[in-house]
């Protein structure tokens, strides 16, 4: 790993808790807004409708669009579903933001914090930019800067959106470590020449929803959370 | 001011000292390699050679080239003139980084971790990103993230520059304050519907240089540096 200058992060499920957030915020909004909701299966219909509208993007079937538009339409398409088609558009825009106000991970904030002294560390998320600059002033994610498919004008698992990242960088991409719990994000960005690091977040759809999984053979280097990581890395 | 949600910076002169900071590495390689120069004219000169090498890219001329790069062409442009043609490649790389290495003003850090409380900081320099984040690194400057003309494709004063900045952070131009010691580049992010805020570096090019110089008559603040910008902006 001696060659490695900078690690680029997976932000929704390796960062920050999406679900956990959102059914926290529902909660209280539900409390406040006097409804009804089941809130982790508001959370799962969410993201599930997140790669479907990427996709459009990638193929090229619509222009570059911010992932908080994607987000929106979801949104909207979602509500009638669970009753909610009657908030309107200051309660939509707040409850679209959430994803702006995730909450960290217990060890992302300190992890990110040690690894930052030995090397660049950066967001490398499908979020826009003004999320995770949001997200990151909220929860005291100390960044070196934004990278990530916003400023590639790509969403992962395109190329493009890994090799942006070494460019700005003046990196060889090999100089680059990808840190995320998905496989197929770290797949892709083995296939753009990155290296890669595998971190598990066994609770991210749900208490131990992952606690079995695996990280793909191919990975650099697997760890439980960004403390072990740091300690692996030598930071 | 009381719509100004972030701060966009720029970094040549108005966060950090490249002139001095040239001098004084240059006066510690005159003594390791031997060689007598007249450091602040070689800094003057380097300088110089800079908005004509980026004017080229503005008009057309050439295609995108990291400032990086031009700064390298003109070095070597440079080095006869001073009796440097000697250098080896190591020697030029080690001198032309001399850029990612500025000393920023005493005021920098603290006045920007200050202004960092209220609102989003962000280089906004025509210096390419790799450039930034190692000056970033190496001073403890805490922005969070780097904008500017890199990640626009367009030098300053090009209106793509002050507006990329703007859309990424998903704010309106007016949300935007630029803030530097160069009246041109608060005229351009006026132009382009920024806010604007003058900060006076009488030092920037030599001792008392621009002690005289004033405040363009539009710009929104002033402040002697980012310590009183801070106290003026409520920060």
């Amino acid at each position: 790993m001696s060659g490695v200058r900078a690690l680029a992060f997976d932000v929704f499920g390796t960062v920050v808790d999406w679900r956990g957030t959102i059914i926290r915020e529902g909660a209280a909004l539900s409390r406040e807004w006097g409804v009804e909701v089941d809130w982790a299966a508001f959370a799962d219909a969410w993201r599930g409708l997140y790669q479907p509208a990427m996709e459009r993007v990638r193929t090229g079937g619509r222009g570059w669009v911010k992932l908080d538009v994607l987000h929106r339409e979801n949104l909207d398409e979602l509500l009638p579903r669970f009753g909610l088609d009657g908030l309107d558009e200051t309660q939509r825009d707040h409850l679209n933001r959430v994803w702006h106000r995730l909450d960290p991970w217990p060890d992302a904030v300190q992890g990110i914090t040690r690894l930052k002294r030995a090397f660049v560390v950066a967001p490398l998320s499908n979020g826009n930019v003004a999320l995770i600059v949001d997200m990151a002033k909220r929860a005291g994610l100390p960044w070196d800067l934004v990278l990530g498919a916003e400023v590639a004008r790509a969403y992962k698992p395109m190329p493009e959106a890994y090799l942006n990242a070494a460019d700005l960088l003046d990196l060889e991409p090999g100089q680059v470590m990808m840190v995320a719990t998905h496989n197929s994000d770290l797949e892709a960005a083995s296939a753009a020449g990155l290296r890669t690091a595998y971190v598990h977040r066994p609770d991210e759809f749900g208490a131990g929803s992952k606690a079995d999984e695996w990280a793909w053979d191919g990975v650099d280097v697997e760890a439980r959370d960004f403390l072990e990581l740091a300690d692996r890395l030598g930071a």
